[in-house]
């Protein structure tokens, strides 16, 4: 394999400006690693022509690759395209599939069409076009053989970028080299990052090949192993060897792989045991639901969800009691306890979640009648399977959105756990 | 004021990996925007001396100020440092009061003292050092008069930098400028970015204080008009006729300012005519719901929301027709129509939105019995407002998660628009 040295340029004023996060620069330096193709160097620039070529200049004096994201929207698109076109000496040509494409999307988001947006269809000439399945503006795959030099400009919303770099960007890196990266995740949700580091520390730095990253979002930690092969068998044989001392040491630990998610996981395991679930939701109203059925197949096992956002609702909707919502209150495991079994009885399932508590930023319950406060962040999960009933405290210290996402974590684990208990 | 021409210049071969996000630029870029600095040029280089002086040189080429974050941990501080003392031709020198503040916290922290813990005491001489408050690694300003050059190295993680600029930086750079920026931003929603654009372009250009720039969010448009000026009354005189000219060419579509949200403007207008609003969703199964709790005082509007996945709940939960949905399927104006309607009825509501669709990935529904085909992204909206019921046809494009994104907002935006039709 050609040993590409690859460099990430991001472009515009808003990332300057600090309204946004350069996260598209974050997502292709892990993509690019993960393809054995060093980053050296990111930057950023504004929508400006001049300081664009500038930037093209000392980026192509320092990489053979550069991966641009951003400055293809409708009033920027001639700038940024132009500027890399007269950069590689190329002319722009219109592009009909390009084109259509934005037609039909414009016409059918009701938007008016204006000539900017055909002059988002004009590309470098000789370039690879990538069309934008997720917006209107293309991006491009652009080489000067002789000079050593490849651009692939991207645009810079992440849905749009993100998926042409999935769609197209992704597979024309791959077909470049003749030894190919193949990489497992194995996901874990029960278990803290410095935790799984801690019990994985000495083996992360003695393999080489496969290498074993952990990487953690909200809740989950996941594990990836990458084997560098000729073939997918020779790498699936450096891999399953680490996967299988993985699985072992985590047990029910490791929900899934690849592309499973802990809905996904969820979901596999209530249709498996032919189980139906509903989920009543306060705090979170509606994102627990709302996460689940982006599991393939949730529509099997999921029917009704029940946002009891007031006290009232949670009474009229799923029964819980009156004397319970004023004995204990709304953020109570007794409240949770009866929230999960009133959203599987009204529901007519097997299986309930409930969710109710404090997710911020105001609302915190001092204390009163010798009852502890209620901070912020205090958040009760109930579950409910085959009749049997337990409750989770949680005290979250994230923001609200936090709070909220790592609620519907837990949820989705914390069932999937009992069902896992119960049916051994 | 000196017009100073910063860089953000970001050491870390972390970032390069793209294991983490890089949001000390975005802190760093946005303070000094509203410091009235610009930012022309953000970079990233890994822990390496030779780059790291690279970046120095090109960074000083464009600007006068450089900002850096990072390269000044317990290992790699020499090489940070040491590789900027020389690039200004400053020799090291320990700073006593630095080195105090390391040897307290590493005893407070019961670490164990190493050599490298003295050297982190050493900073460029003739600099203004800047003490940690949150960590061991000490900052530094360092200026070079006759060149014209400013050097503020600042540590990398976020806790510590943010207060060390808080605590030192932004002062410094306070006393080195007598104007401020003001900034506000309107949020429009109910016409595409390009439409926006296409309206203001010649204003856009043509405005120089304040300024005025769009920025695009799903299904979202912020226009921010900022000035600079020596008081805050000067700048709200200069931004308040740019803000009526706005409000008067796009009336309605304009929803809030600043920290307004969608949901929160919605709410406050529930509020305004005393209704109340309840939520029937299919396939965006309580993402609605769970965005419009967002809103502060969403409790006081907002008590039921009803996820109703499957034909069976949108007829058991809320009433809708069992003869609707056999006739005209689950995704069609009709079943949107009773769905916003029957949670209306259920939950006792002046006002319910419904959202029925196909959000994708898989889901079409084929032509049949002289019916058209029902592709992916289809989309109804069901409004129900004081007894009158329509619904509004959306034919998206995106991932199935920008699919949901997009029907949210266009109906968080859709009952706004009709509340303020009917109380016009």
């Amino acid at each position: 394999m050609r040993e590409y040295k690859a460099e990430i340029l991001s472009i515009g004023t808003e990332i300057l400006l600090g309204n946004i996060v350069n996260t598209n620069a974050q997502y292709l330096s892990r993509e690019l690693a993960s393809e054995g193709i060093l980053v050296y160097h990111q930057s950023v620039v504004g929508d400006n022509p001049g300081r664009l070529e500038e930037a093209l200049e000392e980026g192509f004096a320092r990489a053979d690759l550069v991966i641009s994201t951003g400055g293809l929207g409708p009033t920027t698109d001639d700038l940024s395209k132009e500027t890399a076109a007269r950069f590689f000496g190329r002319k722009m040509v219109r592009d009909e599939k390009a084109l259509a494409n934005i037609l039909e999307r414009m016409t059918h988001m009701k938007r008016e069409i204006t000539p900017n947006n055909y002059k988002q269809a004009d590309l470098p000439e000789g370039c690879i076009p990538l069309y934008n399945h997720n917006g209107t503006a293309p991006g491009f795959i652009l080489t000067d053989e002789e000079a050593g030099r490849t651009l692939i400009m991207l645009p810079g919303p992440p849905a749009e970028m993100t998926l042409m770099y999935e769609e197209s960007v992704r597979p024309y890196l791959k077909s470049l080299s003749d030894e190919m990266l193949v990489s497992r995740t194995l996901h874990l949700c029960g278990m803290g990052e410095s935790g799984v580091e801690h019990r994985l520390r000495e083996r992360m730095d003695e393999l080489r090949n496969p290498t074993l990253a952990p990487y953690a979002k909200t809740g989950i930690v996941d594990l990836r192993i990458t084997a560098k092969a000729h073939s997918e068998a020779e790498a699936e044989a450096l891999i399953l060897p680490v996967e299988q001392e993985i699985r072992e040491q985590f047990g029910d630990i490791v929900f899934g792989v690849d592309d499973d998610t802990l809905e996904s996981a969820l979901a596999a395991l209530l249709k498996e045991h032919g189980l139906k679930v509903a989920f009543a939701e306060s705090c979170t109203a509606g994102l627990l639901a709302g996460r689940f059925v982006n599991a393939p197949g949730a529509s099997r096992v999921f029917e009704q969800g029940f946002v009891t956002y007031s006290n009232e609702a949670k009474h009229l909707m799923i029964g819980v009691s009156e004397e319970t919502l004023a004995e204990y209150g709304a953020v109570s495991p007794q409240t949770a306890a009866e929230m999960a079994e009133g959203a599987a009885r009204t529901a007519g399932t097997q299986t309930a979640v409930s969710i109710t508590g404090i997710a911020g930023p105001g609302g915190a319950v001092p204390a009163h009648d010798g009852k502890p406060e209620k901070p912020v962040g205090l958040v009760y999960i109930g579950y409910y399977v085959n009749g049997q009933v337990d409750t989770e405290e949680y005290r979250f210290h994230g923001t609200r959105a936090s709070n909220r996402d790592n609620s519907v974590v837990r949820a989705l684990n914390g069932l999937r756990m009992r069902i896992l208990q119960q049916y051994k």
